[in-house]
Formats: structure tokens, sequence, C-alpha cells
């Protein structure tokens, strides 16, 4: 089943992606844009067919590899 | 108001991040994992009140700077 874990940057943790977006951004006219933060979305098709199994190991897949911690956090969701 | 912008790869492009990902969670022991597709998470926080606008201006910088549409495809969500 398909399960989508989003990461992002934490609050607090400077996002110069996000600044740089912003502010290209404004240099197209967008002027209503206040703030940007850039983050990964990463869409897994797991063999699993439990949902709560499936958001047990993306959870387990997250926390190992695909966010870091320390700057990082990520949600789960199934798709 | 918040809007989140997603952009991943259209179906059929080739996708090296979300591929060495899959390799890397097999490596580390998650053997479910049979596809794996990366993508973009832009959270923009707009000055716009309006549902609708934000959501058209939001489609618009989406258009203009935020996914390549030669290659990637994108949806917005009201936050």
């Amino acid at each position: 089943m398909k399960v989508n874990v989003t990461v992002m940057l934490k609050q607090g943790v400077l996002d110069p992606q996000g600044k740089a977006i912003a502010r290209a951004l404004h240099g197209l006219g967008f002027e209503g844009v206040e703030d940007v933060r850039a983050g990964k979305l990463i869409e897994l098709d797991l063999a699993e067919t439990n949902p709560d199994a499936a958001r047990a190991a993306a959870e387990a897949m997250a926390q190992k590899l695909l966010a870091n911690s320390v700057i990082e956090s990520f949600r789960v969701e199934l798709g």
C-alpha cells in the first residue's frame, strides 16, 4: 500500500531553500508571499497491506533514513 | 493563509533519488519496499485570506517557478 512520508525542517531551523524560493517569488511579482518552507515528500509503495503495520514500517524508515531527527521532523500518512 | 504545493516527477520520468532511497531502505532490511518516489513539498504562507484567490495564486507560482511542467506535476492544497 501507498504511504507518504513528509519531511520538513523543524521550526527554528534556518531554511535557505525556502528563503530563496520566497525571494524568487517576490521577484516574479508575487508580493503576498510572507514565508516559504521547503521540504521533501517521499511516496513509499509497500508490500505490506495492513495499515497499522505499514504506518509502523514507514515511521521506522523515517527514523532510520528519511529524516535527520536533529533538524527535521516527519509525518506519515497512509495514501 | 497556508497553502501547500506538492511537486512530483511525472509518471514515466526516471526518479534517481527515489531509486537511491529504495536501495538504501533495502540495505537497511526493509524488504517490503516496492517503489519509492521522491518529491518536494513547498509550504507557502500567503497574505491572501480568500481561499479561492490563495489557491489561484499558488497555482500561478507553481506554473511559473515551483514546478518544471516538462517533467513535473504539482497539486495545491489549502492548509
